[in-house]
């Protein structure tokens, strides 16, 4: 991609109304844009890195055979009166046609995805199964002061699973948390994740959170690094130790809540009937289990806590582009213009995902600064002093090397 | 794939409720799943094809440098009534959120990307550029009979370019036609869709829709074939001939609207006051072009013309998979059953995507006939009489043929 064919620009200074880190840099560096309190637009940057998330996401639940599907945002009332959510749920927007009927904008989906999986249920040879999506999720959320970390309408990975009974959920969801930390490890945050105990419901004593270790974070947990297990401070005074080696004294630290595990047990498949036949012939309801990542809190979480006084710092796996060449030349410097876009064909042609800026006009210290701001993880320079080398530089390292475009070329082939 | 993991099962017959023959096939091979008149989830199948189609838009669009962005469904009242859409626009459903704070759930998103853009937006030189979204979008229409041909909810590519002057304008609108064109052409039903004339609002005279002919459509059109052009019959009566060679006697044809462009001019940009300053220094007001394709439309007009008496015939651009590979065996059939995994293996690890039906205990009768209604463009047999080999029949063809693997690996060498 050129820069200069990049319809967004980056800011000098944070919008006045965005008081949260996530937000306010990445509205500078024009990842996202706000349009109302908690719903924000994914600009053409934002929406790369989103859509790596998505992907990476995507491939770990593939792997573990899960079916991906996409139900509808706009949901009849009945289900969600059936389940008695319509009054309980105080963040459901609520939606009328001109015909006077009520429609649910979803926040969740068992009341669409249980009905639906019943037409295909007989048998005890039908289970398990699991089905997810990436799906746009509306809340009416009453504080939306955290950017993407809280939005009222957000990107969310959710997850049903289907089982004959309790022990064989157990075991999926047992698979589940290493699925899950696999998929924070490879999008960044693995060292800053931890699996926290949570309220459970009716079904189990606890559900779990995968919770991020950041000072902007909602939530409130109780760490035992040793350990790599919290707990939420929501069930702290009950608890109050270590669920594995029993140690009282915990870290109190503040974090994020960027995915969330739960079984469900019979609460949703009873009002519904979901039933099967067991080997005997008999009738049992379904067991279920769900499982949800919130994507623009991924993001956000990767923004708060990898970003500096300079800008964004993208994870190599998440990152809109793999480098970020900055060309440095004054309009009339032809042999450097073209000799960095030779450059960038290179290394296109390669497979290598390449931000090259290529803006006239545009002062070197500006364009190193923007180069900082959008936070990709390499950078490469292309100058009148870089001569028939580039210029590499890593965003969070102070070293710089001059490289050949082939020796480039060769570190992406090696690390990937 | 392996079809026994699939949670979905193919149906019989049709649900009572749904009258419409692309519903009525999708929902009986398992793509789709009607939640509500207009609104339907699409299940792993289906998924497959929607995010095919989806693919072969981006890969167009990238093409000529659209960006792609996403923009939000709850968009804040003020901007709809600042176009005079709030009022005037009857398919907008509209929320309220608990403080009376009142919301329109987009049915196309002008009064969110034109505020967004102007804050991109000072110089000629930013000009033009154009972004796109897959996104869904939320219309209250009155009639929803026509399954996901006319959705209430519905995934919509939409697109908006944005020009220094209507000359710049028009360029960009004859390349988008060729875009679309090679669009259809490669999703299948280039053969079927026809440029048709179609009333054009204030700013141009005609806009244009691409209109694929089927008898389920919702349109009429009157059609020259020679020209390869159509004139929609709302504006039929005024224009009266073809308007390529003039002639009066066009054929009259029921067709859907898979895509639309139009000629926006300065509607969205002169309310929200759009300006960039000219090479003179003078500010002007921007000039905007848009270019939508449903989704869902796309799909259910190629599950309308294809189909047969015996299901889904989808084109091999669009497939969810490339091969249906169908074992043939009791379960006792030991041999068969491993024979058809090898198989499976083989074709995946070929980068062929296949599903593969290994399914116990069903008659080879019902694994046929689930195989038409499902519509891969190959089928694959494997059975006790095949052998070595695997027989070899495409959906639309009578003849059969065994193949080795390495044969059937080598025809998807050729073709893709």
């Amino acid at each position: 991609m050129l820069q200069s064919h990049l319809f967004t620009k980056t800011r000098k200074t944070p919008p006045k109304d965005e008081v949260s880190k996530n937000a306010q840099l990445l509205i500078r560096a024009g990842f996202i844009d706000k349009l109302h309190a908690g719903v924000y637009s994914y600009l053409p940057l934002g929406l790369a890195v989103l859509k790596r998330i998505e992907q990476v996401i995507r491939e770990e639940l593939n792997a573990v055979g899960a079916q991906e599907l996409l139900m509808p945002a706009l949901q009849p009332k009945e289900p969600w009166v059936a389940t008695g959510r319509w009054d309980a749920l105080d963040v459901l927007y609520k939606v009328r046609d001109s015909s006077g009927k009520e429609y649910a904008l979803g926040p969740t989906h068992e009341e669409v995805i249980v009905p639906l999986v019943r037409q295909f249920l007989s048998s005890y040879e039908d289970l398990p199964f699991s089905a997810y999506q990436f799906q746009t999720k509306f809340r009416m959320e009453l504080r939306s002061k955290s950017g993407i970390l809280r939005g009222r309408e957000f990107l969310m990975k959710d997850q049903y699973s289907f089982h004959r009974d309790e022990q064989d959920l157990d075991t999926y969801y047992e698979q589940m948390q290493g699925v899950y930390r696999k998929i924070f490890e490879r999008v960044g945050i693995g060292g800053q994740t931890f699996l926290t105990f949570a309220s459970g419901g009716s079904f189990s004593k606890y559900s779990h959170e995968f919770q991020t270790l950041t000072d902007s974070g909602e939530d409130t947990i109780y760490l035992c690094r040793a350990c790599r297990l919290a707990v939420n401070d929501e069930i702290w005074p009950e608890v109050g130790y270590c669920p594995e080696c029993q140690k009282t004294t915990l870290e109190k630290k503040k974090a994020i809540e960027v995915g969330n595990i739960f079984k469900l047990g019979t609460k949703y498949t009873e009002p519904f009937a979901v039933t099967y036949k067991d080997r005997a012939g008999e009738d049992q309801l379904v067991v279920m289990g769900c499982f949800g990542i919130g994507l623009g809190r991924v993001m956000g979480a990767v923004a708060e806590i990898f970003s500096d006084d300079a800008g964004l710092v993208w994870p190599a796996a998440i990152a809109p582009y793999d480098v970020h060449l900055v060309g440095l030349f004054a309009r009339a410097d032809e042999a450097v213009v073209k000799r960095a876009l030779g450059v960038y064909e290179q290394l296109e042609r390669a497979g290598i995902r390449v931000l090259s800026d290529d803006r006239q006009d545009v002062q070197a210290g500006e364009k190193l600064a923007d180069a900082d701001l959008l936070g990709i993880p390499v950078r490469l320079v292309v100058s009148s002093k870089t001569g028939e080398r580039v210029e590499w530089k890593e965003r969070t390292a102070k070293k710089m090397e001059l490289l050949s475009v082939q020796e480039i070329i060769g570190r992406f082939l090696v690390t990937k």
